[in-house]
Order: C-alpha cells, then structure tokens, then sequence
C-alpha cells in the first residue's frame, strides 16, 4: 500500500507510492512505446489491463473484448487503492496515511497515434463523456474528497506511455492548494455576491486581448499570470462549479473549444508536451456530522480546464519561490493561438464571432 | 521592462520577461552548448558578459579578464532589473508592478566541463563564497525583500546554457511560498520556543534512516516527505536564519557535504538533472516604519539546500493538486545516496560516523 505523507513544515501531501515497481536505478527519460502488441492499450490488448470500470462501446459487444471508443480502466501501477482504511498517524512530528483513493486510466482511442488536437470535436466529446461518468460515479464515495482528472502529452510532461489516455484520481484530502482558491472564491463571493471566476471571465471578454476562442458556452484564453508560454485556460462561460453538470451539448461545444485550442497550440509551437488539467469543485456532497464550512465549500467555485505546454523546464527559481518567469508575454500568445500567424485575418474573425 | 502580474484567485506572482528576446516560435528544447568562442561564460570571453560584479581572482588580475576562479555578472537577459520604482499598479482586478529586482550569475569555474559533483571541496567552497559575498552585498539594498540562489543543471531542469553556473535573483516581494514557511515556523516558535527545523533534524538524527551524510557542522538527508526520487536537503546542525553567517570554517564543512550529495547521486543515478536552490530568510534588516511581524520574521527560519533531481516529470496530478507522487521511498533512496550499493560497507560506517 503506498503512504501519504505531509511536509512537516509546508502544507503538501507527497505520495509515496514505491510499489509501482521502479527500481533506483531503473531511471532513463521514457521513450514513446510502440503501437500493438506490446501496448497494453492498443484495442485487441484488453487483457493486458485490469477490467473494464466503464467503456463506451457498441450494444451487444462485451466488456474487455473489442470495438470500444473509450475505454476507463484501473492502474495497473495505481498510486493510491480504494479498499482500505486512511488509517491518519504520527511518526514523531511527522504525519501520514495510508494511500487510499482511485487512480484510473481513461484510454481516449484504440488507435494508438490518435491526438486529442487531431479531433474531431465529436471524437473528442466521448473522451469528455469518460470524464463526466467516472467524476460521478467516484464522487458517490464520501471518502474521496477531491477529484483531479488530468492528461500528460509526451515525456516532458511526464508521459510514460505513448498511447492516448488521461488518468483519473480521486484522494481523500482536498489539497491546500485547491482548499486555497475555494476560500478565495467563497470570501469573494460573500463580500460582492458574485463569483470571482465569472468577473475574471467578463473582464477578459471585455479587455479580448487574451481571448483565444469563444463559442455560446465556452471561452478559451491565455490567463493574464500565465506562468508558461501560451498557457490556456478554459472557463464555461455560465457559472457552474460541477463538471459533472454539463449536459450534451455542453460537451459537445467543449469538445469544439479543447479541439480549435490543441490543434493552434500543435500550429503555433510544433506539438509540445502539455499537462491537461481539469479543475474541479471538491465533493460537496452534504453530510451530517460535517461542518458547514466543508458543506458548502465549492458551490461558489467555477471549473476549469488549464492547458499547460512545457516548452520551458521548471528551474529552481520557480521550485524556491512558488514564482514563475514566463518568456512570451499571454497577449502575444494568444495573437498566436487564435491562428493569426496561420490563417486569413477573415477567418480569424469568424472564430471569434462565434 | 518586465513585469510582475498577480493571479487573481491564486496568491502567486509570474514575472512576464517577453523582452528576453525570445519570440514564440523559437520554442526548442534547449542543446548542450559547445565551449570556446561560442560561450559566453568560457574564460577569454569575459567581454561577452555585461561587467563583473564580483570575483574570486588572483590578486593584481583585472576585472573582466582571464585568470578568475569564479565570477558574478549580471543577466544578459534579466528577468528583473535594479533601475526604477516598483510601481504597484491594477487593471481591473489585476494586480501587477514593475519588474525590479536583481539577477545575477555566477559563473561557477572558467571550465566549461567541470560540474559541482567533481569536487573538490575547496572548489566548491570558492562558488558558495561568491554566493555569500552576493546575498550580504544584495540584502544592503531594501527594496529588494528575498534573495534566492539556486543553479539549473541539465536541459529537463530549465539549464539553457551548459557552462557551469548558478542564478542569483532578489525580488520585492516575500513570495506567498516562503511567506508560509515563515509563518510555520515563527508559530512553531511561539508555542514551543524551538526551531521546527531543528526539531526535524534531530527527529531524523534519532530515526537515522533518511540521513545520507553528517559532519560536524552540516546534515544532508531525504525528506520525509520528499516530492523527487533521490530529492536532497542540506541543513546547518545549528540553528542559522543566516546563509551571510556562515564563517570560512562552515564553508568548507558545507562544501564537503555537497560534493559528497552530489557525486552519490551521479554514481547513483548517473549525472541527472537537478535543481538546486539555496532557501534562505528574507531581508529580514529592521527599518523604521514597518510592523514589528516583517521585521521578525525570519529570525526563527533555518536556512537550507534543496538539491531536487529532475527524474520524473511533473504531471497533471501535481499541477492540480499541488500533492506529489514519489515512486522511490526516501528511505531506500538514502540507501542508495549513502553509498552502499557502490562501497563497502565499513567505508560508509566511516562516512556516517563523521
């Protein structure tokens, strides 16, 4: 079972999870993994993963065999295991507990060299549905305070497997640096009665200079601190602090934003490692015993999608600081990103009108 | 000029340095860069750099001529600059200011191949005087509120440029990560009137199963709850809020120490990349006018050396969460780190009991 473990002086859980099965000397850069047989999971290779939690696949095709779109396993190497107990104790001054939460896998494709910025946005839209269903589903556990769901695209970003997946984890915290922008939201919201998201997003849309795209309820755009170069940040454009609200055609315009972002972000830059990362309120479910302050926190939160490309390397000013230097100024990644450099002004304009 | 923006949820600043001169589609993962003529660092190239600041040079040698051991220069291309006001200024509800501060470089040896882990000791000892002689002369100046000084080594650690060197910057503000860590510490204080770092450090003393290297003056250990394989931190054994306090004598005791981290940890795990950063209290110089909290705090810190080998790379999960995930215990790292796969036993027994 892997331990957590919290910093004696910071307020960071780190996840010591050494049964995933490295060895000390087992360190190299991973390299992409090759399609077929020797992918655990390319279609056909079903039983090189664990069973099947949800799948969309045809009626009538049985689980763990063939023919799905997407498919949403257990890790094979999970950092954190539902059964058990927290089990919170003290070493001294130290604290930890055991590694209890999910860690999922949600395999986007069967085809082994398919990208999320490839599209189309109808193809994107199932990997959103795997998202929205598992969220759900792992949220009816109240033990499992906070939901991150997140994909890592190519080895600097931590990818160790070159089929596309994204990885769902669930642990039974909410960590301090979410419990830090929910207190901000709801101080926010109870001096003004509006949520701090939502004038962000307005500001934005009036200022435009960072807006990247917009549909009726989606805006994609380069947040004013962006800590990386051509950082992205996607808002829906009503508030809402549950993912798991979206209904169809919520995903589907989502769908239409993530894929116009990918695909200009593979234009502009030549398809850099990213972190996808999407943000969402903690398990608010309501309970007796629990007090309110934990009831209600989150309502006033608005999700999130963060895009984070990793064209520059963490360096031990940001590691020292928590600051970051961020070379390309938003403005001028975000003229980038809406595809001036690549298209007709024209063309450009009608993005931005819809 | 650069500038600072605030993120309006999260209290973290970014400092916007588009005039670094990079333009956005000049984004590739940076390439060791050759010595001689090319190399701004290399000794005879002294009139590629802007003017030395400081330097370790044999008596009757020039500024900015050859024959130096270790040289400070300023930032061709700062992130930051001493001229001029910070101007704290909005936009809306953004916040930001002026890009003033200070960075600086220290070019480590005039060999463009020598690498920290090469020792010796006395090497070593003349980069941590340029770093000591920097902090005291940067703390004189009291816009400049925290002072961090870390090196980059390797591409997957942010290193652009392959010569030998650390980065030095002083910042106007006390970042919200460090504020923290003082604010632990001072509260600890107040409780318990002891340091929580030297509670720590006798903790693992005691526990001994983390500590990698002692001398008389200095220990060197992986943190409970470290976030890295093979993650390093370096504490004096005496309380010290002061890196600027640290006689000839300690120098030379740290120097030693380093380069026995850092040569166990290219024998351990061959010559990773890995950020170094030397964390250290704020400017902590009382001065008329400010409240009694900014001109005490600090004074209950301990300073200490963070060495963070850059082995896995940082995921979604750690971009959403702020928690980590470890797949190498510390414990069995400090096995490692100690020597013990690599010498004999009894000359480890000699390490330790130093």
């Amino acid at each position: 079972m892997s331990e957590l473990r919290k910093d004696p002086v910071v307020d960071r859980w780190v996840i010591i999870a050494a049964e995933r099965g490295r060895t000390p000397t087992d360190y190299q850069a991973p390299q992409p993994t090759p399609a077929g047989a020797a992918c655990p999971l390319c279609e056909g290779n079903e039983q090189m993963t664990p069973g099947e939690i949800w799948a969309l696949r045809p009626e009538g095709t049985s689980a763990d065999s063939p023919g799905w779109q997407v498919r949403v396993v257990p890790n094979k190497y999970p950092a954190l295991r539902v059964e058990g107990e927290t089990n919170r104790r003290g070493i001294g001054s130290f604290d930890m507990m055991n590694g209890i939460g999910a860690h999922e896998v949600a395999i986007e494709s069967p085809d082994h060299y398919w990208q999320m910025g490839d599209g189309p946005p109808e193809k994107i839209q199932e990997v959103l549905l795997s998202y929205r269903s598992r969220l759900s589903d792992l949220y009816r556990d109240e033990r499992l305070r906070y939901c991150v769901i997140f994909r890592n695209y190519g080895a600097e970003a931590g990818a160790t497997i070159s089929h596309p997946h994204s990885q769902i984890m669930a642990i039974p915290v909410v960590p301090s640096r979410v419990k830090s922008k929910l207190i901000t939201a709801r101080d926010y919201y109870r001096r003004k009665e509006r949520c701090i998201f939502c004038d962000v997003i307005d500001q934005e849309l009036a200022q435009e200079e960072r807006i990247v795209f917009t549909n009726d309820q989606f805006v994609a755009m380069t947040p004013f601190a962006s800590r990386f170069p051509f950082e992205l940040a996607i808002y829906p454009r009503e508030h809402s602090h549950d993912f798991a609200h979206v209904d169809e055609k919520g995903l589907a315009a989502l769908a239409d934003v993530l894929h116009r972002c990918l695909a200009n972000l593979r234009a502009s830059v030549g398809s850099p490692a990213y972190n996808f990362v999407l943000n969402v309120a903690p398990n608010t479910v309501p309970r007796p015993g629990r007090p309110e302050y934990w009831q209600t926190l989150g309502l006033d939160y608005h999700w999130h999608i963060e895009i984070l490309p990793r064209l520059t390397g963490v360096t031990g000013f940001e590691w020292g600081t928590g600051f970051y230097v961020n070379p390309v100024a938003p403005e001028e990644a975000a003229e980038f990103l809406r595809g001036r450099a690549h298209q007709q002004a024209d063309s450009v304009a009608a993005d931005r009108s819809q």
